[in-house]
């Protein structure tokens, strides 16, 4: 793709549903120089093979900065020198609010006046998990509860927003409409 | 939504999709009063919260019946003096069923029966549960199986068919389509 | 449908979504004979009675190949004299390869291979599994991430791929696009 961003574009999809690939390509497709928000932190070994697995695909002109919590300020920082950035993802950040027991409302509420006001163009990252069965334990419930929220919040302020599937996008929202 | 409803919408998304509340949104664009036919039970208080949380939300206008069962029954019945019904959800009515250990291919057949020969406009909720990985359990496996017959059958025969994903509907079918 | 199908037809979808049936009636609205490669083996009571559901469901004019693991070998044999081809599905496919300890990749690899040369029309079917909430467990994980990649690698040769809900279908490539 060659046009222009959004101020906010939200990319949304199941697990190698090639997401992050997507939003990498619409981020690159602007002119850099590019910030990646990288949410993920390498707690065990298969989070770290998933972290380098994705760090291998992007090239240069990227800077990345590790936002394991922080998001809204790192949002509210602005991007410098850079050209657009792209948050990956909202899944890990969300998981790890929850593991440090912070307040989940409040931190979406911080998040999601950062992204309201932020420059752009941004595009954000996050997992769809709530369709496939109830959960057993009550936390993946929770967490579900949580991420079906704030993907819906998201989506609301954002200007366009794809759901992807098998790495192909389904438009669920175009600037304009 | 100011335009008027077909007979049989159908609103089908995962959890905390916002398929709930879209749905409400299409039944009060139309003239009041409305009838809301409730299939949840407050078995527990997680379930209890959920419940307070959706009522609370829909304001007045709304006459409400709790039939966790006789689902069948609630639609045959009719809807008096309200000009159109929700129904939320069809989840919980397989649930119930389930736990109940009716015949679920009777039910269905009953629902699906009663559905067709409605007045409406009525607006039917459902989950989509059938995207994640097989589940564990066999009890899990049935029902995730049941749960996608009784929403193919229901799709069929409706009008309008809407998929919700963060808070945005992805249309699957449309009159005359 | 009366059109004549592409090359190769991708049909993904949840469980219970329709995406057999749908795709049974693309092929059978193709001139017959046809071939149906079946990669279900029937290791347990559940997974016969799902063999025996869907083959009831076909009637005359198809073949049967059972074909569980050497599946990139039934498609470069070609389909003889029949007209059109139906592989259901990638996902007891993949099953079965993983259970088999065998080498996931290169077997992808083949696969991919051999659909890219097949004469047509082939529909292959699989499920997407990676909308629900992350597995408990290390193996589903796993799984999850192989479907995830087969899907994407699959729909990128595919001239058109559809995703089933409710029995309906969604475009999410076309011919040409």
């Amino acid at each position: 793709m060659t046009t222009s961003l959004p101020r906010l574009t939200f990319v949304l999809g199941g697990a190698r549903s090639g997401k992050s690939r997507f939003a990498e390509g619409l981020v690159t497709a602007q002119p850099g120089p590019w910030v990646y928000v990288a949410t993920g932190e390498a707690r065990d070994a298969e989070m770290a093979a998933r972290i380098a697995h994705h760090a291998a695909r992007r090239g240069p002109g990227w800077s990345t900065r590790e936002v394991p919590l922080a998001l809204a300020d790192a949002i509210r920082a602005g991007m410098g020198d850079a050209q657009a950035m792209l948050v990956d993802c909202l899944t890990l950040w969300l998981s790890n609010v929850m593991l440090a027991a912070r307040d989940v409302e409040a931190d979406r509420a911080a998040l999601l006046a950062a992204l309201e006001v932020a420059r752009g163009p941004i595009v954000v990252v996050s997992n769809e998990v709530g369709l496939g069965i109830v959960p057993d334990n009550a936390l993946a419930r929770a967490f579900r509860d949580e991420q079906g929220r704030l993907n819906a919040a998201v989506a609301a302020i954002a200007d366009t927003v794809v759901l992807m599937a098998a790495g192909l996008p389904l438009t669920l929202k175009q600037p304009g409409s």
